[in-house]
């Protein structure tokens, strides 16, 4: 067996309570399964960090991290001292980008046990997987302002596409699709109202697709698929978006199926040339920070994620994995449930029940 | 009282189907309630028209258009015959643009008699209103491709904010925010990840903001504020987006009352400096196109928007407008209904219903 390096990065607010619980999962399976860590825990990469040192990351972040196999990440932000975009693109989108995490990997399932804020649907009905670009797009900090501070200040934001980021994603996309039994591919666009950048990238969807005769396309502008995700979610199978669709619906998704502190996420490297990232969707919360009342599911399945990725979907991490999945499933039937699922345990109470099941 | 000019616009698809029936009912209201209305029936700014001369609209289209109090339009787009973005920028962003039709105002309600997608929830819990920003931002056609062809493309897509345009759609939703019960704001951004026009987006409301201190104000970024779109609707009272983000809550949020069939949209230039337009929000819809099922209730309710702008919210205008949602309220409660919602009418049923309880 070999022996993974993880990087511990819990960051801020909520992510500093559903880490341990993380943690506490992760290490239960890897020793049940024979799996050898080497976890290193880090404490910058917050705002913390960032209020004492004027930066989010020591300037050595890329060396002591680049030696990882994987990051495990809790949630980046706090607002209320430090603006988001300050935090975010000193922590986590410069460990998208410069570790090349170009697939950002989503799940979106309606589980047995979680009340379903759709009317009438049951597990089963919703049960579908998000790609989302994760490099490049509308995430830029490109363009300015001109006339600042004037009457007549004109600002340009700038999104940035590639032949190259956008192939690989959608790459990616087929082949995911292609592995399923629907074989179905959703392409989020909104080429009739942004000129440029979406008719080039449904074109891009075309081109891929057409060495992918075995899957069906469906290009959908944003504004009527986010719509769908509400009134059809069961149409859904694999959704390939651009890196701002793909935030959107990867909340929205796990929305439609109850709370978004079930969803997490696998930041992709997939070539393996720099560590992927694991987080759940859901952010630091600062609203409900400091009451150990945040779901730890996201972090925990972001955890099994991070097996399944470490050994290729083989083997000990895949078995860790769905034994993981199964004692997630355990729970959200059976219970604790925090307050998001409508239950009153706490974080640490759900995550030693998971913990206990393996 | 005043003769109100009106550009009658079907478009595309299922606006043809739709706009018969919003005229029905239109004429007569305006009939009962004793409005002049001279009616301009517009067969260009089609795809039709696209496919015979090359253009969307004759050359002097703003002279002809200009002249108006007013736009009745369809739904515009063709996709299997013409690209969205030739058409739609041929016509509909055109009007937006060039009759400075800065403001997109869409109500969102949830009808008694409306299967609601979201479980639990009844008329009365979903009311809410979208003020879109309808004239720049992320829809342009400024960028380009450089390396075009080849394995090194790259292409720039921009956005373009500006002040003027920002304050002024910021002080309409702050103004109509404040003349509500709630006197409640959010206002939708995504300044973590869009690094410059996101954060400036978030001061212009700051500032603004500052002259209505009895408006409280919640910036939400986008993807969590499509996420409670679904999961805590009744949280909504104004919502004021930019031109994408707009475009996508306008399609969610009527999707979380049941149909996009429902949802009427006015495209206003508050200063009436050039004609408004109305429009219903669900598109030319190819796909159930020439079957007469299309739901005409948003087009409906659109022209009574229209009537209501056109009277200044005053008099006859506001009674007519009150009269056709009462018509559509009852409607909605007794049938008959488009298979949309359930029912088996056809689209002429519906406003033969609807124009018969004027
Ligand atoms: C057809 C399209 C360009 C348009 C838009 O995106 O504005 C439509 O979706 C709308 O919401 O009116
Ligand atoms: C925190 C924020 C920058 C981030 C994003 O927009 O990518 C988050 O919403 C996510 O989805 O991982």
């Amino acid at each position: 067996n070999n022996k993974y390096r993880v990087a511990v990065i819990p960051g801020d607010g909520i992510g500093k309570e559903v880490m341990p619980e993380g943690l506490r999962v992760l290490e239960k399976a890897a020793q049940r399964f024979d799996i050898a860590l080497e976890l290193t825990h880090i404490d910058w990469a917050s705002c913390d960090y960032y209020l004492q040192h004027g930066d989010m990351m020591p300037p050595d972040w890329k060396a002591q991290l680049g030696e990882m196999d994987a990051l495990l990440f809790g949630a980046v932000g706090w607002p209320e001292t430090v603006p988001d975009n300050v935090s975010l693109w000193g922590s986590l989108l410069k460990f998208r980008r410069e570790f090349d995490q170009y697939v950002n990997l989503r799940p979106v399932r309606l589980f047995d046990g979680v009340p379903c804020p759709l009317a009438g649907r049951k597990p089963g009905d919703i049960d579908f997987l998000i790609v989302r670009e994760n490099t490049e797009g509308e995430y830029t900090n490109l363009g300015g302002v001109m006339f600042a501070g004037t009457e007549r200040e004109i600002v340009i934001q700038e999104s940035v596409f590639s032949r190259h980021g956008a192939d690989r994603v959608l790459k990616f996309a087929f082949d995911m699709a292609s592995s399923r039994d629907r074989r179905h591919l959703t392409v989020a666009t909104k080429s009739n109202g942004i000129a440029i950048s979406m008719p080039w990238w449904d074109a891009r969807a075309d081109e891929i697709g057409r060495s992918y005769p075995d899957v069906t396309i469906d290009k959908q502008h944003i504004d009527i698929l986010a719509a769908r995700f509400v009134l059809q979610p069961q149409r859904f199978d694999v959704v390939v978006a651009s890196n701002l669709f793909g935030d959107i619906l990867s909340d929205l998704g796990p929305a439609c199926t109850g709370t978004i502190g079930l969803a997490p996420s696998a930041n992709l490297n997939p070539d393996r040339s720099a560590p992927s990232l694991f987080e759940p969707v859901h952010g630091s919360a600062p609203d409900i920070y400091g009451r150990n009342i945040a779901n730890p599911i996201a972090m925990i399945w972001s955890a099994a994620l991070m097996l399944d990725f470490l050994s290729g979907g083989e083997g000990s991490g895949r078995a860790a994995h769905d034994a993981i999945l199964a004692a997630i499933e355990h729970v959200l039937r059976e219970g604790p449930r925090t307050p998001d699922l409508g239950g009153s345990a706490s974080t640490t109470e759900v995550g030693l029940a998971i913990a206990n099941l393996i």
